[in-house]
């Protein structure tokens, strides 16, 4: 099987670099971390959209009472909604059973570049072993990551959970594993910071500066490697549940 | 001083990622290596143009006397053109006092993003301490390096020569030096391969594909970490020359 990781979603140039593969989003601060928590948290399912306007259209459709609305813009929950992106409000008495509509800036736009993939998870350093299990019980695909990146720019944060995954894929994989150039980058970042993931997130641009958003405590969340009964989430259709495969053993 | 290094030419998004200040193509495998060779042998000046018409053109006006007509698509030399873009061929005997018209596949994309910038440099691992001294000579400008990728990919090579640039300009400069992440993830992939850095290019996936179309001998030569007497290429106008801040002092 073959590895390949993008560092940011315009680096994955055509339905084609997805199409027949399992893609993987890493968006480790913080869209795809807390999607874990809202998903270890009892959440029904997540259904992430491009636009603050979408998302109040959509969760109007699906009517308020099973549903919140949440979502960040410049890091800051967008002004009405229910939630913003910080894991740390998506607790069970909040979001157990809900529905919630998801916008955040930079998670959104890797998702929809993710799609067209024969599957799509959602990883983060919070499930990477977990994520890495799901891949390779599901048939070992060829895999592309796609790291959220920062307004179009690589992110450190988001590489280092590519390389805690790529990792896992080879150790667990049956077949022999090929990794592209970024996977192999991600895999020697990884391995360079793995023993104090906390720091290397705050000395990241954007740890930086959701630390001075007064988000500190959102590093310590998503800092976590390999949390006890990590969920992987799965995009199926338009909404992101716990994915089937594992599920289902 | 801020150092930051994109990835791909695609990552800088507008002239104003580049513009105030000090751009540097990387190209390891092999324009910017080609064009270092070029000068240290003597040639008179390189232009870097996008399309192989475009160079056809240019060279027919210049007179074939004392032009020459370079460049690769898909590693090869164009057919019809005196050089490829392998360094080896690039002797004095070849290229002394000669205009090279160039075009290459990912390098020329590159020097195109970079066309705003206050300066423009060519770095490779060859010229990456003289590069270093040119941008602290030149008055310590923020600095962006662009990393020309293979096929708008991220390129393992391109970032160890980025890596050991960041390196020796948080050496020398006498202004503090602040790293964005993607200039933090070069200079930690490059200390990790600096003991080896053939191995490492043979490694990547672009250095794999060239080994195997009987391009080893350029990997022996652009895996070649700051080579004596190594010429900064700088883009002046539309011509590539001996950048001039060193040369004056």
């Amino acid at each position: 099987m073959k590895i390949e990781v993008r560092f940011t979603p315009a680096m994955i140039e055509s339905n084609s670099d997805v199409r027949e593969r399992t893609a993987v989003v890493i968006d480790t601060l913080r869209a795809t971390s807390t999607i874990v928590a809202a998903l270890m948290a009892g959440a029904r399912e997540v259904i992430p959209v491009a636009t603050a306007a979408d998302a109040a259209a959509v969760a109007h459709r699906l009517g308020t009472e099973r549903t919140l609305l949440c979502g960040e813009r410049a890091s800051l929950r967008i002004e009405g909604f229910d939630l913003g992106n910080s894991p740390a409000e998506y607790t069970s008495e909040v979001v157990g059973g809900k529905t919630l509509v998801l916008t955040t800036t930079n998670g959104t736009q890797a998702l929809l570049k993710a799609q067209h993939a024969r599957r799509v998870l959602c990883g983060a350093l919070l499930n990477a072993r977990a994520v890495a299990e799901e891949i390779v019980a599901g048939g070992e695909d060829d895999v592309v990551l796609i790291c959220a990146g920062t307004y179009g720019r690589f992110s450190f944060e988001d590489t280092l959970a590519a390389g805690a995954i790529v990792e896992a894929v080879a150790e667990f994989a049956t077949s022999s594993v090929a990794l592209d150039d970024g996977a192999r980058a991600s895999v020697v970042l990884f391995d360079r910071e793995r023993h104090d993931l906390r720091s290397a997130l705050a000395r990241g641009d954007h740890g930086a500066a959701l630390a001075e958003l007064g988000f500190a405590h959102d590093l310590d969340f998503c800092a976590r490697l390999d949390i006890e009964s990590a969920p992987v989430p799965a995009l199926i259709g338009s909404t992101i549940r716990l994915a089937e495969v594992r599920e289902s053993r």
